[in-house]
């Protein structure tokens, strides 16, 4: 069976797993370990635990559990004291206390969902993402930059404080894996803090398996608008060096126009630039009726579709 | 199999439980769903829900999972807006909110901890105790009679608001009994409350069950100070009528002489005033060492052994 390690965090992560479930393959899931947002930048801040937003999202996306159970996972309390957080996110943490081990937390979790593959936080240590803009303003934390509306107009640098080791058990993914997917997802929010971690760009260099990245569908403006995908790959190279791709994921299907000019006020589309043998060109958008899904994240309507992305990554997989 | 029902709740049905647990016994626990202090109180005042903590603590005692599911089940938060939530009623609580129905979510996680006979809440209905004090001081909830001082002094009326009907399953489990135990617990807190349900003494007077109250070991300060086991019975007489007991089991064991000090602040212990043959006099304590154990209730070093009261309900089971 070829083993397919996905490397991000957040939704774009969650649609390429939950399509690629289906599939006879063994995934892994590598996340990030930097968010600071909402309920889980409650939790780091008031227990001490590490992130469990955006791996309890890996985590649903790959559970053969019932409907009821991956629900109860993405239930947000409303009300009081409570408000704001994911019930999984509750599990996660009171399983890290209990425990004594996000990791070991995580693994329970997986039980209890009946994942298939494995979840693993690029490591165990807790860091924060900062970043220091052109304009030498200092962004503190995930949700800082998530939110900057100047970091298209340059940064000198990102980091993860303090600078964190990896958690071996994500090398060990990577260097056994026969394809690694990196994408789709924010860029300086989900992908990089991955590749901010020490070790994990060297064993992604060092690593016999194919990679591919899937390009975003939207630019965010203040983060990159205008990016073609020559952009993206640009960017990344900063943190993994030249030509670490053997395949990169294009959409080339036009979402409804009166959707695009909703989404002007927030981003333009991603043009693809590149005429090289590694692009692949597919229609990749999810249908719009779609949305309305429960388990689906809500905040995009255009967004890919994870059984057309599962589909092209099981074609480069069939030939590997 | 033989069906044995218990009806109350709090830390003293949960010994109750625990113990039958090990036999191959049918095991029903109808709940009083009339807490509203901590955890409990704050989701019922927040988010509308039924009260989760009895409930909870019924299922952890008949869970067949791990350790670590029965340590995550009674886990509490510590800090922040979550400080004093225990694990177990979130679950619970956002369960009832994803399935809207408690009784739903009750059963989802009965599947979750994998536990033996069933658990059912009294009625559906949302409840507040009251009680009238002598004193004319009227007590809203249960949390201000278990913390009330003036219990002993009487009271002129204890009631449910608004009067609820009583789940149907309830009744139904209590109709099919071969044996129904109530007790120990707090009188006022865990045992009445049931009864105080539209249809459950009638149900308990209808029932062929045979039906067993084991008494407490202390009496409490403030609520049942001085009380004898024939107190004990003919405060329940008010509620259920005369004669409803086949089997009174007390416990005849001394504990302690510096624990019977050390509690002499809060209680005394419950003398045996009664020489019929419903009376089984047995030696029941806790062993001290046992109270270490993580998955107990710490409340009391004075306590009821479970194996030892399992023993000696299965002695009467044997007998049916």
């Amino acid at each position: 069976m070829k083993k397919i390690v996905t490397v991000g965090g957040g939704t774009g992560n969650f649609t390429v797993l939950r399509g690629l479930k289906n599939y006879d393959v063994d995934i892994s899931a590598i996340v990030s370990m930097a968010d600071d947002g909402g309920s889980t930048g409650i939790l780091r801040d008031e227990l001490g635990v590490l992130p469990p937003g955006d791996v309890r999202q890996c985590l649903v996306a790959l559970s053969d559990s019932s409907r009821l159970m991956r629900s109860l996972m993405n239930y947000r309390f409303e009300q009081g004291g409570l408000g704001g957080h994911s019930f999984g996110n509750l599990l996660l943490s009171a399983l890290e206390k209990v425990t004594g081990s996000f990791e070991k937390a995580v693994e329970e979790v997986g039980k209890i969902l009946f994942i298939k593959g494995k979840v693993i936080p690029v490591t165990t240590h807790q860091v924060r993402l900062k970043m220091i803009l052109r304009s030498c303003k200092i962004l503190e934390g995930e949700r800082e930059v998530y939110l900057s509306q100047e970091i298209d107009k340059g940064y000198s640098s990102i980091y993860l404080e303090p600078y964190p080791k990896a958690n071996p058990h994500a090398i060990n993914e990577i260097m056994n894996a026969d394809l690694i997917v990196m994408g789709p997802g924010g860029l300086h929010t989900s992908l990089i803090p991955n590749l901010l971690v020490e070790g994990i760009s060297e064993a992604l260099r060092q690593s016999d398996a194919k990679k591919v990245f899937i390009v975003n569908l939207m630019n965010r403006i203040g983060q990159t608008a205008g990016f073609k995908v020559s952009d993206y790959l640009n960017e990344l190279v900063r943190f993994m060096g030249e030509d670490m791709f053997d395949y990169i994921l294009v959409n080339n299907q036009m979402p409804p126009q009166h959707l695009v000019e909703i989404y002007a006020k927030e981003g333009d589309l991603v043009e693809n630039d590149l005429k090289d043998d590694r692009v692949r060109l597919a229609p990749l958008l999810g249908d719009l009726k779609e949305s309305h899904k429960k388990d689906l994240i809500k905040r995009s309507f255009i967004r890919h579709d994870s059984k057309k992305l599962a589909q092209e990554l099981m074609k480069i997989v069939d030939n590997l």
